[in-house]
């Protein structure tokens, strides 16, 4: 075959597994939406099957050989040949694993995040707890096949995050409890702000009705978007054209629905900006979680918590709430969304504790799959970490262990990217205030040219290059954390006036 | 092999075509739904892949054989001989069309449902002719593969109503025609029924929560049921546990949604009621067109449309709408849902004109399969015979050819079973009176008791017999047109007092 022929064969073969992968992508979001509950058995079992028939594509041996010999071609050029390497690295680990247990796991992991919204609604961990922990032993064995020296959980930190292990995540966290836990203490220490008139009644109805003109706002539109709505808020897709949020909205809390949707939005922005031509290609996705994250808490936290932000947006809200809002200065409400204060909802956090939110994940997944920490108990766990980090009585599972999805399909190794990108967006925001002036940008309802900066700078290149590399063209430098630190005690010195 | 052997391999057949199936129904209803528009071209390439995939699997020659083999082993049980005959049938009308043409027509189905849409919103049929054109000379080509004696549009009339075709449809509507069209008349010469307040401003934020209350009446819940809203209401499913129907909102026609819910509500259980051992069978769908629309129609007019329903359902509905409802009496309210006036929508024509917007749809698409009528211009032959028929001058082509969304994926031959299935539930009706007080069931919130009648005598039956077999166990004689005409000419007798 030549080149040409043998590009031809893999294209061909790319398009059999994108449309696999968007018909489990559309099922899924389906199921997380509004698919009827007591038909989940009957749909489960059957995208498992079709999860099994992407397994088969994707590690079809005739396939594999090609992508090996592809990867070597010096005719190939650098674009394909990135996307070839990451296919095959891919096929590599997958193949390893008996196709039986393979489809076996993804029905197991629909069948425990039905477990997980049964016991959520019911604030009952011990209705998940038999389900995570056949998850947790599944992902050890399915992890066992592959032929690597890394342990089981640095595998799975590596998949979300290529280059990262515990090593590295464990200096990362140190050096940012060094700093950030002493200025906690500071921050608790003086008076408190105001922040009750957050979690009045703020009929869900009117909230829908503010949301409207928020998407509008972050020219978030119909043609290449879509929100709906979801027990636990995420972003998913199928090409460039066709990108899905979700949200959730909270009565006692006027601000949660909001803030969530720009951070969806961001992911959504990433996924929709990235170069058309890569579309159905592994190089149209984001290159890491933390590069994901990055763009979600960039524009939930570094764009949405901002003063800028809620001039714009700040009066409409009182509009739709005159009752709970009308007394309520623009000063005390940037305040309210921006007070540190302790507390059980990760989603929810303010900026300066949300850190140690994803430190208590990460040091439990790890304990997981070290064997000091059990899925029996792992509630008891969970609230003594909220206790001794966060100083805070869990008072039930509901808010406590199940608030997170991420466990119920066996996705370890993703928490920790939040905080790393994070930290990731902080040192983005450094370089984009260089080149634009955000803060009128955001008050005078010019969020596409902020989003046109991220797109040209980092969404377009998708899974081109590694995120530390990603890093350096953006910003000139390598990734350094004191960015993100020197950010945030700068912002609440500020605002605590200390 | 033994017989055991073969219905195991049958299985596992089955459970693969539903597999596809399924992920197929899933991504259609997300398409008529919320799937964003920029994203169609990307996503219906791949799903008439995956057709294409179902296709492979449904004619796979040795699962053809193993048909074949099967529908002729005498150890098979009556059940499952139905169903092989079935398969093994539409195995032989498939099997002969080439793989490529088959994938190519459903690319072109999906991309021709996108161009209806477009000329909808912009209310021009040139827009949607070339789309339709295609689809017509696809659907020729495709049904000319089979060996058949019938002629095309025979072909299609026996696929969605077996048994049926030109000659038997012809003679239905000329009875129909025979009474309807004197009775019509005689009825647009008494004073006209007020209906005026109907096409008031209601707005839709109030028409969804009246829904609220509707579903629950209907027993359509979040364990087997979701409505969602699309341009023209369906109802789809994937199984026994999961039946979605739409709707479309109104402003200026506060009964379209309610009376269209009630008829999509009809189709789901009757998917919701088959036997649920044939979930993933082709035993579990409702056994014609002709008798689904039974079911649908029955819910719609011959319960929707009655006064009992609305003694229930009005004072809920002045409730939300005092301002355009607070003076209209129960009895002025009941004569507008049923007056009759001839328009130009079907979905929202009255029992009494309905059977002409049928009969004109089966005209034209005798017309487009003939010879005798081309889609170029098709806009004035509708617009001609709405004339006509009905008296009617059509004002643009969204309520006129544009309206409906079956010609679109090249579903002729349906129309039809409209006007069949509203005969065959007056013939249903009869019977169920018999056992049941339906109009106190329905004043007193019993929905459920008339919904297991239906269950139990129809529904959970599936597609076990053929829809005359089904209509002779059920009303103990053959079907006859004559309950209908003397049920419609006795509602309308006594509410134009003639």
């Amino acid at each position: 075959m030549t080149t040409e022929e043998k590009l031809k064969k893999y294209q061909d073969w790319l398009f059999k597994c994108s449309a696999y992968q968007m018909a489990l992508n559309i099922i899924g979001i389906d199921k997380q939406t509004v698919a009827p509950e007591a038909g989940a058995s009957y749909r489960d079992a059957r995208s498992a099957f079709l999860a099994g028939e992407l397994f088969s594509l994707e590690t079809d041996p005739e396939i594999v050989a090609l992508l090996k010999d592809l990867q070597e071609d010096p005719e190939v050029d650098a674009e394909n040949k990135r996307a070839i390497q990451l296919y095959y690295k891919q096929a590599l680990d997958t193949l390893c694993i008996p196709k039986e247990e393979f489809v076996a796991f993804k029905k197991l992991c629909d069948e425990s995040f039905d477990a997980w919204i049964l016991a959520k609604s019911k604030a009952d961990y011990s209705l998940f707890a038999p389900y995570l922990k056949k998850v947790i032993e599944s992902q050890k064995k399915l992890y066992g096949y592959r032929n690597s020296n890394l342990s089981i959980y640095n595998q799975m930190l590596d998949d979300f995050e290529p280059g990262m292990d515990e090593e590295k995540y464990d200096a990362f966290f140190a050096a940012l409890k060094e700093r950030l836990v002493p200025f906690i203490q500071k921050v608790t220490k003086v008076k408190q702000l105001r922040e009750d008139f957050l979690t009045q009644s703020f009929p869900v109805e009117e909230q829908k009705k503010f949301m409207e003109g928020l998407l509008e706002y972050l020219h978030f539109d119909s043609s290449w978007g879509y929100q709906n709505e979801s027990e636990h808020p995420f972003t998913s897709w199928t090409c460039e054209n066709d990108c899905r949020t979700t949200t959730k909205y909270l009565e006692n809390n006027v601000i949660s629905a909001i803030l969530s949707t720009v951070h969806e939005v961001g992911h959504a922005y990433y996924e929709h900006n990235i170069n058309p031509k890569y579309d159905g290609m592994i190089l149209s996705e984001g290159v890491s979680s933390g590069m994901h994250e990055s763009q979600s808490r960039l524009c939930e936290n570094y764009l949405g918590r901002t003063m800028a932000f809620w001039k714009y947006h700040y009066p409409k809200l009182q509009k739709y709430f005159p009752k709970q809002l009308g007394e309520v200065s623009l000063e005390e409400f940037y305040q309210a969304v921006n007070r540190s204060k302790p507390s059980f909802i990760r989603t929810e956090a303010d900026e300066l504790t949300y850190p140690l939110h994803v430190l208590i994940r990460y040091e439990i997944e790890k304990g997981l799959f070290n064997g000091s920490i059990s899925t029996e108990g792992l509630d008891k766990t969970w609230n003594a970490k909220y206790k001794e980090y966060l100083g805070v009585d869990v008072p039930n599972d509901k808010v406590g262990i199940l608030q997170d999805v991420h466990w119920s399909d066996g996705s370890f190794g993703y928490f920790p990217t939040y905080a790393l990108g994070t930290a990731f967006a902080a040192q983005f925001m450094q370089a984009m205030r260089k080149d634009l002036d955000v803060d009128s940008l955001l008050e005078e309802n010019h969020f596409d040219e902020i989003m046109n900066w991220l797109k040209e700078h980092i969404h377009t290149y998708g899974f081109r290059y590694e995120a530390p590399e990603l890093m350096k063209m953006v910003t000139g430098e390598e990734f350094n954390v004191k960015y993100f630190l020197d950010y945030i005690e700068e912002k609440y010195t500020k605002l605590y006036q200390l």
